[in-house]
């Protein structure tokens, strides 16, 4: 944990709103249950933090891409003497026997897959992934005609869910959910009795078509608005501040930091921040980013640096712009989508791209 | 240390090279020293790694952003039996102690910053940054004037070096280069007989003038070019290699991945790697990058998602293409400065965006 002197970054990571967030979905599916995405450390919030939490909401599906973050996750579990399901969705790879021991479900992404699952690990649980549209992982729709007139492959499997996964799902208006639904139906056929997944965090605003017997939401338990271009139903969990270092009168025609992009005209006043790109602060922010400061907007001007941004503070009252005062970044009041548009990206990258040399909060009710 | 087994990609550091890279630019600089700028965790690389081997190599004035970064560097060579100077750009913050305490050099960056450091810290050494043209932090204009009024404010100061940073090195065409010199230059009548150091990277490669006592290299010391539109004079440090998940036969009318932004023609062969986004792989590099597999070029197909990217294999020999073959993303073939610019970014960003699910491999000489 860095120190709040040393340090130049605050990130505020509000568990408990992550919890409500995964309540606030959970109360939309009817029947199904809600599991929770928290690859990538939980979308760069704490990976550790949030199943413990999430767990203690309720939540027992969990979903990671690697093996390597299941095995971490496990051993977080078992530390506080908590049980959940653990999904891998990268599939098994040639760790079969690191899975078995730490519990961890595999998702099965081809037929070579599912023949080495059970050959080797014949009794112990996996899921079955097809794809319907992402073209990405999962069985192909020549390797789901192969299952149907084969179907021995998948006998005797101790199968947990089946799952596919929404390439649009954010979009309501394109073809593509209705044509995946169809084709997830279809593979279903092949696997009588099993329980099934689709439904992702916008699958869940597509309706109870979409729901099957567990949606597995990742970006709206951490903010993202997964109804884009409607009110975000979701809850922000992070807040950003930034430090800052110097507060600097400037001149016409001086110009800011690197490339001089940025000319001064008249005068003015620069707050000098001490966060950059490399705490995950995208760089083509430059120029077109901003915070706020005392409720008031500072654009970025200038290229955003390694360690460093800064803001034209010129309009914000003198007493708040010192050294030392908290410039916010994203958060409540500039949510993480407003953020990503203005750097070319998503939410998502985003989170997954936060840094490591901020003071981290956790704030929790627990 | 994640696995082979149960990680999805390799970074391989080669800590011999970044020494080469080292010498390669001490060899430049007659009798000027030769720093090295580990901020970031060296560009992403590792910085308590790096510190020991250029430290070895006769590296002695070390930069880094932040007092944590520093504190954590000064434990690093007290371990390992190891002196040398290490510098915080940011600035003293309110962390006089924690300096003293680490036997680290602050970058005294304003007139408060100096009568915080004199009052407070008389005999600790410190440097003083000039700022002459990128208006982000060191001592501006009008207060460089106000020290020629009244000199006693750093009167009986214990400087290390005085400092100033370019903002246009690497374009050897500006006037902006020499005007910064000839800013510093005026300055430095302030400071009679104290150390200065002024160049950059690429500064290195403006001519002897802007050596002065101490050059402060930090991108070509990774492999970023220090003079873009010439060769590159610097080795490749990293290699990133991605490891193929699934290897999948598609036809037309297909798409790939999320937003279906790449449609099938006719038929081919989709190879999913393990690297995303959350690994700092850019999501800007959707359609646009490419990757390299048994000397083919592949190019990636559909977005970068968070924890996978499908590139077209359909070129490659059949045997090269299958789960847990690699392909290369970045390193010797495609070096850094290419990624970034399919990236629409600059190699720092690339690096510093490293993530930390890749299996480390550091390669060295001792």
């Amino acid at each position: 944990m860095n120190s709040p002197d040393s340090s130049a970054g605050i990130l505020t990571i509000d568990l408990a709103e992550l919890k409500r967030n995964w309540q606030r979905l959970k109360s939309r599916l009817n029947s199904a249950d809600c599991g929770a995405v928290i690859k990538a450390e939980a979308y760069g919030l704490g990976a550790g933090r949030a199943i413990v939490q999430l767990c203690q909401a309720g939540c027992t599906e969990f979903f990671v891409a690697l093996i390597d973050e299941g095995v971490y996750l496990r051993k977080v579990l078992c530390d506080v003497g908590l049980k959940a399901n653990i999904h891998i969705l990268g599939g098994p790879m040639a760790a079969g026997q690191t899975l078995e021991e730490f519990n961890l479900i595999p998702v099965l992404n081809s037929l070579v897959d599912i023949a080495f699952w059970k050959e080797k690990h014949p009794q112990a649980p996996a899921d079955i992934h097809i794809d319907t549209g992402m073209a990405r992982l999962g069985l192909s729709p020549s390797e789901v005609e192969m299952l149907q007139k084969e179907p021995q492959r998948i006998k005797g499997l101790n199968i947990s869910y089946v799952i596919s996964h929404l390439a649009c799902s954010e979009d309501f208006k394109t073809t593509m959910n209705a044509d995946q639904l169809k084709s997830f139906h279809q593979a279903l056929t092949l696997f009588p009795g099993c329980k099934a997944s689709l439904a992702n965090s916008s699958g869940i605003f597509l309706g109870d078509k979409y729901f099957f017997n567990l949606a597995r939401p990742g970006a709206a338990l951490y903010g993202i608005n997964p109804t884009p271009g409607k009110p975000n139903p979701m809850g922000q969990v992070i807040r950003l501040q930034g430090k800052i270092l110097q507060v600097r009168e400037v001149n016409a025609p001086q110009t800011v930091g690197y490339g001089a992009t940025h000319q001064i005209k008249g005068q003015g006043l620069i707050a000098t921040v001490g966060v950059g790109y490399a705490d995950g602060y995208p760089r083509s922010l430059s120029n077109r980013g901003f915070g706020f400061l005392g409720g008031v907007q500072v654009p970025i001007v200038g290229r955003v640096s390694m360690d460093l941004t800064t803001f034209d503070v010129s309009n914000v009252p003198e007493q708040l712009a010192h050294p030392g005062a908290l410039i916010d970044l994203i958060g409540p009041i500039i949510p993480v989508d407003d953020v990503a548009d203005a750097a070319g990206t998503i939410g998502y990258e985003i989170l997954t791209s936060l840094g490591h040399r901020y003071q981290r909060i956790y704030k929790t009710i627990y």
